[in-house]
C-alpha cells in the first residue's frame, strides 16, 4: 500500500497542531461540535447534492481504492508480457492458455483469455480501450465529489463565520465575552479551509492519480497483449511497452537505457 | 427517483441551522427580505441577463429533470439489447419489429426502429450521435445558467453587504444600533455564499452530471443497435457494451467479472 | 429581439436598488462620480489595453448584436431546406436556381447559389464550415473584451477602495467625517463588483451564446446544402438535421417525436 | 502601429489619477519606493524565476512587439494571392519568380519562393504549417510570462501590506503615526493590483491576441499559396481565403457580400 | 545550466528584504519558527496527500532537473542531424554507424542506433514519440506536486492566522501583548503566500517549461531521424527541423532567414 496520503494528512495535521503548541495555544480549542457538524455534515451534503445516491457512495470506497492503493508496478507487467510474447512466437498463440491460470492480475488474465480465444484483434483493442476509458472516468467523477468537498468547504467555514458574527454583533451587550465570540465563530472558517486543504482537495488529487496510474498501466497491458496476439518481436515489444512508462522520477526510461 | 439533490439540500440547510442553534443563536435572524430579494432576484437577473430568454425558461425546466432524474439502469439497457441482438441473428433484423412495440425507451425504440426500416449504417450512426451530442451541449447549457448563478451570488452578496455598511457608516450617530446594522449588511454576504454552494452549483453540476450519465446511456444503445444492425455476435456485444459503463464504485466491469 | 439581456440587467439593478430603499437607504448615495470614472473609464481602458483598437471598437458592436439578437428559428431553417431538397431530387439541383431569391438568411443564400453554380463539394464544405468556424473565433474575441471587463472591474474598484482608505489614514484628524470618507471608498467597491457581475460577465456569456446559437444554425444550413447537393432523401436530410438541434428544454427532439 | 494598448494603459492610469485628484488626494501618495520595488522587483524576479532565462529576455521582446504591433492587413495579404493565382493559372508557377521580388511580407516572399523552387506540396505545407504553430507556441510562452505576473502581482502586494502591518503592530506605541503607517502598508497592495490589472494581464493578452492575429495571416499565406500552386480557380481561392478571415465586427464577410 | 529559477528566487526574496529594510522594519521579525513549520511542514505534507511516496519523492528530483537544467540548443541538433541526413544520402544509412559513438545525447544516439538497425519506421516513430510523450507526462506530474504547494500554502497561511487570531481573542486580557501576537498571527500568512509566489508555483511552472522545452527538442530529434532513414533530401530536412524551433523572441526562424 502506498501510505502518501496517510502519512500526509496526519504529517499535516502534526504540523498545524504542532505550530498551534508551539504558540502556546490549545489544541481543543479547535474541537468546537458546531462548526465540525457544519463544516463536515454541510460539505457532504452539498456534494451529495451535486452528485447522484450511488455517486455519493461510490465515492467513499472510490476514498478508500485511492488511500490503500497499491504501488503501481508497471515492471512487473511488462516483464510477463514479453515473456509471453515470447512463448507465443515460438509456440503459437494457444500455448499461452497454461500461463493464463498463472496471471494474477484480472484485466491481463481477461485480455490473454481473449486473445486466445480468437477474439478479433479490432474487438479486442476496442473492448479493452473502452474498460481502460471508462475507469479514466469513473475515477475522474470519483474525484469529483472530493474536489467539489475542497470548492465547497471554504465557503460553507465563511458561511459559519458569517453566522457567529452576526451572533456576536447581535449581543453586543457583554463585552467580556466578545473575544471569546468571535473566536468561536473563526473556527469555521478554520475547518472549512483546513478539512479543504488538507483532507478534501487531497483526497481528490489521489483518486485521480490513482485512477490515472492504474489506466496507464492497464494500456500498456493492451499494448502488450495486442502485440502478442499480432506476433511481434519479442524485443520490439519490450522497448515499446518500456517508452511508454510514466516515470516517477526525470530521464525516464531513456536515462535507464543509456546508463 | 434519485434523491441526491433533494436530500443533500435539505441535509446542508439543517446542518447550518443546526449550527446556529448549538451556539444559540435564532435561526429566523438570517430571514431578512431584503438580502432575500436582492440574492435571489438579482442573481437569477444576471444569469438571465448572460443567457437568451428561452434558455433561462428552459433551465428551470432542466432544474426539474435534474432533481427528479431517475436512477441510471446501463444494465436494464445491455440485457434487452444483447437478446435482440441473438434474435436478429438467429431471424434476421427483421424479425425485431414485433419486439420494438414493447420497448419502453423513446431512444432506443426510435433507434432499433430506423435499423429495422433499412437506415443506411452510416447514417443510422451520424443521426443518433448528433442527439447524443445535442443533449451532451443542450445539459451543459442548461446546466451553465445554474453554474453563472454559483458566480454571481456571492460577489452579489458582497454588493449587499457593502451596501448595507455604507448605510451604517452614513449613520454612525446611533452607536446602539451599530451591532445590529453590520450584522444584517453580512447577511447578504450569508446568502450569496450560501445560495451558491448549497443550492445554484450542487444544481449546476447534478444536471450535467445527469445529462452525462444519460448521454453515456444513450451512446451504449448506439453501440448495441450499430451491432444488432450489424449482425453482430452477441456474446462479443454484450461485452463492448458492458466495457463501456462508467461504474459508480472502484473497480468496474473487470472486477465485477473476474469475481 | 430576445431581451433577456436587457431585461435581466434591469431587474438586477432593480433589485439591488430594491435592497437598498427596503434597508432604508437612499440609492442616489452610490451615484459618487469619482467611483464611477474609475471603474468604467479604467476598466474599459485596461479592457482596449489587452486588444487591438478595431477590436475594442468592434467589441462594442458585438455588444449591441449581441443585445438585440433575434430568437434563434432553427426549424425556420430546417423546413425550407428539406423543401428545396425534395424538390432538387425530383427536378434536378438547377431548379432550385427560382427559390434562392426568396431565402432571406444571406447565409443560406450564399450556400444555395454555390452549390447551384456547380462548386466542388470538398470546397464548398471547407468555404462553409471556415465561416462557421470564422464566427465562432470572432464571438468568442467580441466576448473576451467584455469578459476580461468582468476581471478587471473588481480588482480596479478595490484600487479605489485602497485609494480612499490611504485618503482617510492620511487624514484621521476630523473623526466626523470618517464614517463618510469611509463609505465613499467603498463604493468604488461596490461600482466594480456590479458592473462585473451585472453589466461585463453576462454582456460576455451573452455574445458568446448568441454568436454559438448562430454558428450551430450555420452548421446546421452546411449539413443541409450539403445533402441537397448530394442529392440525399429528404426524409433523411429532415432527420438528421432535427438530431442536431440542441434544444433549451430537456428531452429535445427525441422527447418530441416520440410524444 | 495598432496604439490599443498603449491609450489604454495611459487612459486607466489617467482614471486612477483622476479619481484620486476628484477626490482631494495627492496623487504623489502612492509613488512610494519601497512598494514599487517590492512589487516590480518581486514580481519581475518570481516570473523570471517560472521561465529560462532567455526566455525570461525575449518576454520583454515581446511586450514591445505587442505594444508595437502593425494592424493587420488581411485583404491586403489576400487580394495579391488572387493575383498570383490567376497569373499562375494562366502563364504558369513559374511566372511568379518575378513577382516575388516586390513581396513585403517574408512569410509570404518564402511561401511562394519554395512554392516556385518545386518544392512538394505536402513538405510545403508541413514546413509552413510548422513555422505558424512555432509562431503560436511562442507567443503563448512570451504572453505567459506576463501573465504569471498578473497572478503573482497582487499576492506580492499582500505580502508588502502584511509586512507593513505587522511592522504597526510592532509599533503601537506612537498612536499618532498610526493612521500613515497603516495607509502606507496598503500602498503594497495598491500597486500589486494596480499594475496587475493595468499592466501585466493586458500585456499578456495583448501578446497572445497579436500573436494569434499574425498566425492566422500566416495560416491564409499557406491555403493561398498552396492554392496557387496547385493551380485552383482564382475566383475560389479568393472565396476560401476570405471565408477563413476573423472579423473585428459583427456579420463577417457574410454580411459584406450579400450587402 | 539556465540560472533563471535561482536568480529569480533570490532576487524576489531579496526585493521583499529590501522593501522591509526600506520601511524601517527588522527582517528577522518574519523568521518564526511556528509558522515556518505549519507552511513548510503542512504543504509538503498535503502536497504528498495529494500524491503517490514514488510521485512525492520524485518531485524533488524534478526540482532539481529543473533548478539546474542546461539551457535548450535546439540548433546544436539540427546542425549534426542535417550532416547525417547528407552522409545516409552518400553513403547509406549503414555510414552513420560510426558516427552514432561520438553523439553525446542518449536521445539521439538510442533514435539513430535503431534507424541504423533496421527498426521499421512505424515502430521507430510510435517508440521514439511514446518516449516524448511519456516525458511530457511525467513533467506534468512532477511540477503538479509544486503547484499543488502553490494551492495549499495560502490557505494553510490563512490557517495559521486564524489560530493565531483565536488564540489573542482568547487572551484578550493583556492588551500590551495584542499588537505582538496578532502581527505574530500574520506572519503565517506571510509565508503562505511568499512561499507559494516566490517558490512553489514558480518552481511548477519552471519543470514544466523545461520538461516541454525538452520534450520539443526530442521531437526535432524524432522527425529528423525519421527524415535521416527515409533518405529525405538534407536541405528540406534542415528547413523542415528549423520551422519547428518555437523561438523566444519575436519573429523567430522567418525573420532570421528573411533577414
Amino acid at each position: 500500500m502506498d501510505p502518501a496520503t496517510i502519512v500526509g494528512v496526519l504529517l499535516a495535521f502534526g504540523a498545524i497542531l504542532g505550530a498551534m503548541v508551539m504558540e502556546g495555544g490549545n489544541p481543543a480549542a479547535i474541537m468546537q461540535p458546531p462548526a465540525l457538524v457544519l463544516i463536515f455534515v454541510g460539505t457532504l451534503s452539498a456534494c451529495t447534492a451535486s452528485n447522484t445516491l450511488p455517486g455519493a457512495i461510490g465515492s467513499f470506497k472510490w476514498l478508500i481504492y485511492g488511500m490503500t492503493a497499491k504501488k503501481v508496478d508497471t515492471e512487473g507487467v511488462i516483464e510477463p508480457l514479453v515473456k509471453m510474447a515470447e512463448k507465443a512466437r515460438r509456440e503459437g498463440l494457444l500455448a499461452l492458455e497454461s500461463e493464463i491460470e498463472s496471471v494474477e492480475d484480472p484485466f491481463m488474465k481477461k485480455a490473454l483469455q481473449m486473445a486466445v480465444d480468437g477474439t478479433d484483434p479490432d474487438d479486442l483493442y476496442e473492448i479493452l480501450m473502452a474498460e481502460v476509458k471508462s475507469l479514466k472516468a469513473a475515477a475522474t467523477k470519483g474525484a469529483s465529489f472530493w474536489n467539489d468537498g475542497g470548492g465547497y468547504a471554504p465557503t460553507i467555514g465563511i458561511i459559519g463565520t458569517v453566522l457567529g458574527l452576526v451572533h456576536v454583533l447581535e449581543n453586543l451587550s457583554d463585552p467580556g465575552k466578545l473575544g471569546h465570540l468571535i473566536a468561536a465563530a473563526f473556527i469555521a472558517t478554520l475547518w472549512g479551509i483546513l478539512s479543504a486543504n488538507v483532507m478534501f482537495l487531497p483526497f481528490g488529487k489521489r483518486i485521480k492519480l490513482v485512477g490515472m496510474n492504474e489506466a496507464a498501466r492497464m494500456e500498456i497491458i493492451v499494448d502488450g497483449v495486442l502485440a502478442i496476439q499480432a506476433g511481434a518481436n519479442p524485443r520490439v515489444v519490450a522497448t515499446k511497452l518500456r517508452s511508454k512508462i510514466v516515470a516517477d522520477v526525470p530521464g525516464g526510461p531513456v536515462a535507464k537505457e543509456a546508463a
